[in-house]
């Protein structure tokens, strides 16, 4: 695999690039694909990225005033119809429970027996239920802000899912949040797309764009939802995180009510907002390249792994004990305020077996030391976002005192590569011709890689949109935040604009 | 409520046990009743609760070598079919998903849709679901040991749900591993019943019986569970956790093989435990009183709530100042590795419902503050397992210095007098009518309150248990581990018996 031209990963992006990311997930043993339809199985080298995705989100949760509690997984279906932009959106997706235990028919199989009174949706997001909650433990303004986070599993039947990007069942958090005023529940709705934005260019090394989505694109139910959007590698825009200002539509159908500081009865303003295990999807087609996973410092499971090699005639035990000593002196160091993850691979294999294994696992720093570099007291450094042979001989005690900074330099890089991607194909566009051409593969041979974000000017109209979907499968991602916006005309109308849209195809 | 007499938390322990546990769990604001039937909402006090066990259960996992992983919420209906007994004892409590999504009928409401090919369950536990992913993983003996813990929500439907103890959804977490040997899995078995027995004693504060389960109370397809039980202040038992051996019942069922240093394929061991959201009904029962929860501090949300007293004329402003400035001094300290938890309570209320509050939530220490304590640069502090009344003063600088002893002494006087009470209401019985006293109300009017572990040489017959639990609803909770077993005559039969087994009424 080391050979000019033949990389880890088989088939590469240009090849073959839907095929290239099931395999960056196999190969970096992120996850597999279960016998359950449309569920996977996160693998441990997947479930840890989780994990430190979790524990930064969560600390900046709690930092912003939010509590984490836990909502039922089933919601009567009931409840769904309250709200009916609502249940217009989720009804197609719902997986629902209709009995409470099986039997042993006559036929030596299981049936379904039990039958509920009342069928039960398994949550495909909870503002409903968590609504019915909320309407009990608000009654004065003294209860507000509620500021409430649930850790979950929810499920939305997909019939063509794809590995972290689209699963039956996802992992996600949600906030939910109610307000005394309309004004302090658009600042939350605000306030918590700024997290989102920040982890996500901090933390996943992901740059992207801020802003709002048309009526079309809407979470169903909310008066406004605002995004962050990617660029992957392919060129289609990934929605990694939403933040929504629910207006009373939530409130009004679970009667959550306050008596304000007048002594009057009045609805309240309620948020949700969230993110899901497809940030990981997105992190993957950020920085991932065609030997397979590349990972941010910050979030990898592991951010050091040291090799230890063994030649011919080598001391094992003394190579062994060698490579334990430094990993203990790597993880006195600080990253993000963490002790930086190190770990010695003892296992038995070949050494560009193993060495090959880590890179495709995407780890930031490799380290290699055998008996010669013992003898001169120096280590082999390999970074995961340069090339494979590219290596750096650097003494032990060096090494001890840079890999911090070494780490967050890896970090920047990968941060700064995605960024400039992003404006290579970031296109601001006035001609109809252009645009179309834009949305529009270049490369016969590589139908899947093409476009980008196009900026350009939109009526504002619904039918404009539903037409672009139609024709070009592109939809507008956001109406980016603007201070100073660019009034201009409409693309595909002429009619008057008050500024550029982003449009792009998307995942 | 600082009457004499009067207590916090109504109906006493003594007058309604049952009702003052749920009284206790409103009191705390830890969980509360859902519409959606046998499922509770776990209120941020309880989930906080539930994130300080997980952050200390799942650390010791990892120094055990065991990572996190996900695996899908549904089974499909054949997976249960592989595993007679399992199978047998999950089929009646199964949630059934038989459709994928909702229409909107004619008549104007919901309806399922969508029928599925094959019924899906909600997964009661994971042995089926893992075991076919396991099949995959393990190939040879280089793949094992297989140490997986998975941190899930799981479905068994409830008739008589109970909110902690027994409810329709609850959390938890599941230990699957896989070993090549024999001895390997029971060593694992029994190391992963030694952590849970750590955890209750030195986290929950809790003492347990280790010991083996009988045939009839075994998990359905083991070959043999072990487990911890706790007594509760009713005096009925509590099984707080269980690790299986389950031999290769479920490596048959799974096709979980490898091929084995000589070459030669064989079927794996395999065991699971786990512990769940149970464990918060087992620490409210074991420390709570009258007044409300009783926390062990190395589990506490906070560990130590400032209270400002605010007297008529007092500088508000510096009252607060001077709370905050000593909530920082003792966040300082560390508790079992963590900085102590502390909260300076400022809301708008009166002082006495403001400190009932937290007596009634359970917090180990509460520190009030007045212009008289800042003048003479003292604390007034309260014990949660002290009287209320019963408050001592002590220099800010005491309290700074001595507030980690404080709370170590909070947890060790918990754990003590847990262990005089289990002491207490464990009796050696070798009589029959003084068996049948033991578990029979002394007092009509407490007729929830009575019984004990009673221990008791039996002839090891099925029937015999099946009798004393129809009789007097007693079952044999472990046959305890003994270096040195008594043998003896069973009680009931008068036939040989190995060594004594604890009987008890239980949860």
């Amino acid at each position: 695999m080391s050979k000019a031209n033949k990389t880890a990963i088989s088939p590469r992006r240009d090849e073959n690039y839907s095929e290239w990311y099931q395999q960056v997930i196999r190969g970096a043993e992120l996850a597999e694909p279960s016998p359950v339809r449309g569920c996977m199985v996160i693998k441990p080298w997947g479930y840890t990225l989780w994990e430190n995705i979790q524990r930064v989100l969560d600390g900046m949760f709690k930092e912003t005033g939010h509590e984490n509690a836990y909502f039922p997984l089933f919601i009567p279906m009931s409840f769904l119809e309250k709200e009916a932009q609502h249940v217009e959106g989720f009804a197609k997706e719902c997986a629902v429970v209709t009995h409470h235990r099986l039997e042993m028919g006559p036929d030596g199989k299981l049936h379904p027996a039990g039958p509920l009174e009342e069928p039960l949706v398994v949550r495909p997001t909870s503002e409903t239920i968590i609504g019915a909650m909320f309407a009990k433990w608000v009654q004065s303004y003294r209860d507000l802000p509620l500021l409430i986070n649930q850790w979950a599993n929810v499920v939305r039947w997909e019939m063509r899912p794809r590995m972290f990007l689209r699963t039956a069942e996802f992992l996600w958090q949600e906030g939910h949040t109610v307000h005394a005023t309309e004004a302090e529940a658009w600042e939350e709705t605000a306030q918590m797309l700024g997290v989102y934005a920040k982890f996500a260019e901090e933390y996943l090394a992901m740059p992207v764009l801020q802003g709002e989505k048309t009526e079309s694109e809407r979470f169903p139910g909310a008066v406004s939802t605002y995004c962050i959007e990617a660029l992957m590698q392919d060129r289609k825009a990934l929605q990694a995180g939403t933040s929504h200002f629910l207006g009373r539509n939530f409130s009004q159908a679970s009667e959550i009510k306050f008596l304000n500081d007048q002594g009057q009865l009045e609805y309240a303003w309620t948020t949700s907002w969230g993110v899901s295990t497809r940030l990981i999807g997105g992190l993957l087609m950020t920085h991932s390249d065609d030997n397979g996973l590349v990972l941010p410092p910050r979030l990898a499971p592991r951010q050091v792994v040291i090799l230890p090699v063994l030649t011919k005639g080598a001391n094992e035990e003394a190579v062994f004990a060698s490579c334990r000593e430094l990993a203990g002196q790597l993880a006195e160091a600080r990253v993000d305020g963490q002790p930086v993850r190190v770990q010695v691979d003892a296992r038995e294999m070949r050494g560009g077996e193993k060495m090959w294994s880590w890179v495709r696992k995407g780890v930031p720093l490799r380290v290699e030391i055998g008996p010669r570099e013992i003898e001169e007291g120096v280590v082999s450094l390999g970074r995961r976002d340069r090339e494979t042979k590219d290596r750096q001989t650097m003494t032990r005690g060096e090494l001890v005192a840079t890999v911090a900074d070494l780490l967050e330099d890896v970090q920047k890089s990968l941060y700064e590569r995605a960024l400039a991607f992003r404006k290579e194909y970031t296109r601001v566009i006035d001609d109809l011709g252009e645009f179309t051409a834009f949305f529009t593969p270049e490369n016969p041979e590589q139908p899947e890689i093409h476009g980008g974000f196009a900026l350009a000017h939109w009526n504002g109209d619904r039918a404009v949109e539903a037409k672009l979907n139609d024709e070009l499968g592109v939809t507008i991602r956001c109406i980016p935040f603007e201070d100073d916006p660019e009034p201009g005309r409409c693309l595909f109308t002429g009619e008057p604009s008050r500024q550029r849209v982003v449009f792009a195809k998307s995942y």
